[in-house]
């Protein structure tokens, strides 16, 4: 394995390094042979070179098997409306230069944190599902226009691009449940309209799923009155933007949830959560779900087993309370970024 | 009063009739004069003339005071691609030809019906707010393409548009506990940039309002881990349809949930919930959410009396377990739409 690392900002130095020395363990245990390339993106990047997704950064990506991201994100760009560069724009750069146009993101819960979702525990036990956002296309980098009395952008959506999408999640769903729920707003947008058709023309292929489609603000209740309802979801860029950020804070396991981005180029796996600046460097980051993105780039590349070793470690490591502060129990001893990290490395 | 009656389709007629008792019972009470007129939409006018927001019926909600609405849509034209007209359509029409900008939308608990929300009840109990949506711009009218490789929507806005929308807003937050949200998605959206740049302009001419800025997925999160957290939220249509919608559900309440949608001309006040085919003529829709409607309406022409009396009952109705069946208490009497809509006129 070649594996780019970009740490980037606030709590992302100190969650990579846990996921890479969760990553440099198992892979000496299974015989693989693994190396590291460290780059820079996000708000450490426009400090230190004015570009938070610079083009050594982004050959970095290109030449590697996965890349293992971290977070970026700085409040100083945030309250300052006149800068021009911003941490985001490298993320998005990303996308758009890898080519990632599938966001994976897992819904899932841990037994022991159930009663830390805003749901009633009866209605979010179950629930275990995923939401492929479409990440390379709609709005996000359609025709935009500003100025002071008008503004526009552009949802825009071509056959290849929603095909390749849907591709993605007929072939999630057969590997799961074999129920896949296709969201949209076919009854407005005439570009949901698309998706739906190519959605039906495809559904055909794949006869086992059972494939239903749902307008997006039937699914953003959905989510929350019977999230157990859904085994794949799959939406376009600013819809997905949406209801995957809703997905996750309902299962109360926002800290631990990875999520990987795949595509034309080299896959990028990393924690949904952000980069937490008020907490840099006081070891108290769950780096647990920089970990289990670990568990999904081995398993992008097949290797099951790597990846249940590393799911293994984390359940326990909750059983055993080896957990960090925001999800300590109350008599539990305290555990810190590192330390939950060296323990699932030495399981 | 003039009051347009668009009864509609589904469960419609039913609770229509219940909204007109209480409407004629307050203004015989507080000797104001009311006339009704009926016309037809959705579903039932396509039928009967072909289309679902017939010239006639802009000519009666024209002349109007205000409307009175209840539901449009038909399963049989959900099964049907092939249907050219829609009842939904009816709906757009009617918000763009009534110029009908702002859709209201109060998420409201009611406290016997908090264990119905799917949220952690300490987490809902508070919860009270309004939801603004901005209801005849952005990618529902924007110009639209579609063929059979490539389709978009374009989510347009000017400055009145928005200057109109968020001056509502503001004076909604005044007359409240003075907390405005603005949602918008402007670390991507050239629209959203100028919504949030006007938003700011806006801000300073109302120096007792405090104003903050979230990004539309946090506000799809922060709606279910802190509810209470919001006092009038205010955002575009599309961002709007599904955060109104996931606020409805949060509520455990959304039978009973009301909404107005006013602007240029006349008002339109109407139940958030559907047109429920399965139900109707069954007798077993509630029909608090239109009759709560009618309270909205007279508040929206500042009678205050005569809206807190209709909550009042609604309240005391709620307390008495005269409730139908979807909310009734397990040894509850069964009510029917018509019994509670009675109750509420006598009381
Ligand atoms: C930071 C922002 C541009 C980004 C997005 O909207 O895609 C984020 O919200 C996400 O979901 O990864
Ligand atoms: C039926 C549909 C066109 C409509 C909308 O999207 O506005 C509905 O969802 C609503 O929110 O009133």
């Amino acid at each position: 394995f070649k594996i780019a690392v970009l740490a980037g900002d606030g709590i992302g130095p100190e969650i990579s390094v846990q996921g890479v020395d969760v990553m440099s363990a198992v892979c000496e245990k299974f015989g693989h042979k693994v190396s590291y390339e460290y780059a820079i993106c996000g708000a450490d990047a426009i400090d230190k070179v004015g570009d938070p997704f610079p083009e050594a950064t982004y050959q970095v990506c290109k030449e590697a098997d996965a890349v293992l991201f971290s977070a970026v994100g700085d409040p100083k760009f945030d309250n300052d409306p006149t800068a021009k560069v911003r941490p985001e724009q490298g993320l998005l750069a990303m996308r758009k230069k890898l080519g990632l146009f599938a966001n994976i993101r897992p819904v899932q819960t841990f037994k022991c944190l159930i009663h830390k979702s805003p749901l009633r525990a009866e209605l979010v036990e179950n629930a275990d599902f995923i939401c492929i956002r479409e990440l390379t296309g709609g709005m996000y980098f359609g025709e935009k226009y500003q100025d002071n009395d008008k503004a526009y952008d552009t949802n825009y959506y071509t056959r290849p691009e929603i095909e390749r999408i849907l591709k993605v999640a007929f072939e999630y769903a057969m590997k799961r449940r074999k129920h896949l729920t296709v969201v949209d707003k076919a009854n407005v947008l005439a570009s949901s309209r698309l998706w739906r058709q190519i959605a039906q023309e495809m559904a055909p292929n794949y006869p086992e799923v059972t494939t239903d489609y749902m307008f997006v603000d039937n699914a953003a209740m959905k989510m929350i009155q019977e999230p157990a309802f859904f085994d794949v979801m799959v939406t376009e860029n600013t819809f997905g933007d949406i209801l995957t950020d809703e997905g996750s804070v309902i299962s109360g396991s926002m800290g631990l949830l990875p999520s990987a981005s795949t595509g034309e180029s080299t896959p990028v796996f990393e924690p949904i959560h952000g980069s937490w600046p008020q907490a840099k460097g006081l070891n108290i980051a769950n780096p647990l779900a920089q970990i289990l993105s670990v568990a999904m780039l081995f398993e992008y590349f097949d290797l099951k087993e790597e990846g249940a070793l590393i799911r293994k470690a984390v359940d326990a490591s909750l059983d055993e309370n080896v957990r960090t502060l925001e999800i300590q129990v109350a008599d539990g001893a305290k555990y810190g970024t590192k330390e939950v990290g060296q323990w699932i490395v030495d399981y």
